[in-house]
């Protein structure tokens, strides 16, 4: 199968020597050879390579034009991210066209294969941005004045790639040619793990967000200020941070704060100001409020028992994305074909991730392919699926796109 | 008097437009403007500027040799620091020549105005560089290993300035000319602020230290990974802030962690390390000792609890210093003459800040004068003395040199 291939020639790139993490970020060095990697892979099995508006590529297998079925994912990583997460759907694409081909397959419809900018929001602070931007999901002034941490705008990035960011925005035209869209992706936990399934599938994206918190503070000597006389936010800070845990063991919710920057990060300067976020995720919006409300109320609290200010800002809410049951239910009858009875019904999976496919839910039929992951771990080089079940992946892809794309009319 | 010019010359090199907060780091542009300027002015009053062999300026009123009497203080600023920490005692230095030139006085001994390097750590992490190299208090490999954070290194950065690296290290023919040493410094607290004193003198230095916290964790997609399944250093991070506060507010000492570095810093990333720095000061070792063990149990514990290993080690470290008390009363009296009786006597002063004279007073008799600040702030833009108060202490210090400098024989 050309999918072990295809995935040996992507695996090298952006992949540290050190631990086998991968920096791909938006518009920069890695990232940008995945991207010609992958418009070369396209172009060189016939594919028409596009770029859309808002950087995303498109490899159609047939005319562009409504009616049309896509797939794809992501190829950017989070900083020293894992292998996986992303290039699976997109290799696994790629490599589900040529086993259709390999069955001898003709398509009644057109196939886009799709290839999502900024999905991790690593460099620029927003996930899914390629997304978003596409189906008017985010304002693309808001977009275009995004800074990565050297300062450095999503508009001048974009530009520097050869790319007109005064055009990015949503794009009705192309988004309206689809009629489904799957995506393929490594599973981010081990409900496959146990089980005889190497493919599960989707069923909800829990409602999840990024909230940014300014504590701000009162730069001061660490050695000579008296302790009454501080305003240092690295004290809130601490108690947001543990707030944030027993508030998602509360709600059997997720909520994290694994990023902070510290002005000025000296060792004995007492900061004038902690910037930190939260990402939180639960399973219904009435929990991931109670979550994020209570995180809120604890950050408060200690930023005014230690005179810091405190100003709190959503950079990112996704609502609950309940995929489509009959699509989601189709896709299960296809994948079961191929897995013994004795296995069991296919697994139908909530995740706690975020993905295009829960950005484009609201507007096309959307569905997901889950890889099982034996170690469960994700956003980390110890993500893993193995080739065989990499291979099931493309297998269970390939068929439902067969079945997708021989379907008269519309597709759901 | 000449102070006022110098300290207008200086003002501008290595402020920041914003709000006023200086950037002047080791080897690099606005040190070296500064010390371009120091070496000029002091070229410009007769005095033969040297650079030693650990890069420190020494500027000579009189023939190097046995007996000086030697003053200053650093250039360098934590970053966005203050305008005074330092600055006031190389200016107030040169100030004082011209000052005690302006009464006509001749020196029986050698005057040397001192500049250090690396006071401040703000570059390498290290405090007091420049005397702990000259002084034999540090091993030159160790420093010629230390790196900013961009991963340069001392030796490199040392280099690049033109100087050699290979001969940095203990300088005791330069210490051992030494009879004295004296530095005028702002006060890093409001002792003097509600008194009619605008110059005091030191007593002590608190001992203090700094220790690094290195807590690995293992890297984990935040939005995907059960909270039983983290092993999250954010968390251990959060319980160390908050014991470094509680255990310093118990033993009347200071404990602050104001520096961390979060890899990889990604919002929806478990971190996989994350490097805190302990500033820890209190008034006696045993204190000291208290909090710095109380700190390392309880991140010990958070750690443990957290599936998180953790590795401490201390980065610098510095005893109490106890000021010659003979030099100290010699000082306090001749200060006291400019001021009226009402006043009462010198405020006699203690310090949790660390300083070029605490490093050297192990070697020679040393004393500390420091001006008033009204804010009490250090560190930080907000910093201040007021210019009277400023050459209040260009008068004590030409007192206390014309006193130092007719003295014969050994000084103390």
């Amino acid at each position: 199968m050309s999918f072990d291939r295809l995935w040996a020639d992507l695996l090298p790139v952006g992949r540290s020597a050190d631990d086998g993490g991968y920096h791909r970020y938006t518009w920069a060095g890695a990232d940008t050879d995945a991207r010609a990697w992958f418009t070369e892979a396209a172009t060189t099995r016939g594919l028409d390579v596009r770029t859309d508006r808002n950087g995303n590529l498109w490899a159609w297998w047939g005319a562009p034009g409504p009616g049309a079925v896509a797939t794809g994912s992501h190829l950017d990583s989070v900083p020293n991210g894992g292998a996986f997460d992303g290039p699976l759907g997109v290799v696994g694409a790629l490599a589900a066209v040529d086993e259709l081909r390999s069955r001898g397959f003709t398509p009644d419809r057109s196939l886009a294969v799709g290839v999502f900018v900024e999905e991790e929001g690593g460099r620029f602070g927003v996930p899914c941005l390629g997304s978003r931007l596409a189906t008017g999901g985010i304002d693309p002034a808001r977009a275009r004045g995004l800074t990565d941490a050297a300062g450095t705008t999503w508009a001048e990035a974009m530009a520097a790639a050869g790319l007109d960011p005064d055009g990015i925005g949503a794009d009705p035209d192309l988004i309206g040619m689809f009629d489904v869209f799957v995506e393929l992706h490594v599973e981010q936990g081990r409900a496959l793990a146990d089980t005889a399934h190497p493919v599960g599938v989707a069923s909800s994206i829990w409602p999840h967000g990024r909230w940014r918190m300014d504590f701000t503070g009162r730069a001061d000597h660490a050695g000579t200020t008296r302790l009454l006389d501080r305003a240092d936010p690295m004290l809130p800070l601490a108690h947001t941070i543990l707030a944030a845990r027993a508030l998602a063991e509360e709600h059997e919710a997720r909520a994290t704060v694994a990023k902070a920057h510290i002005t000025p990060n000296g060792t004995n300067a007492i900061p004038s100001l902690v910037s930190a976020w939260l990402d939180a995720r639960a399973a219904d919006q009435d929990a991931l409020a109670a979550v994020v409300d209570g995180v809120r109320e604890a950050a408060d609290r200690a930023a005014r028992d230690h005179g810091v200010a405190l100003a709190v800002a959503a950079e990112s809410t996704t609502p609950l994305v309940e995929f489509s049951h009959d699509l989601r239910d189709r896709l299960a009858g296809i994948v079961a074909d191929r897995v013994p009875e004795s296995a069991g019904p296919v697994p139908i999976l909530p995740t706690g991730a975020g993905h295009d496919a829960g950005v484009l839910s609201a507007h096309v039929p959307t569905a997901m392919l889950y890889v099982r992951n034996p170690t469960g771990v994700s956003h980390s080089p110890r993500e893993w699926a193995d080739p065989e079940d990499g291979r099931a992946g493309v297998v269970a892809l390939a068929d439902v796109l067969s079945d997708l794309l021989s379907a008269p009319g519309r597709t759901t």
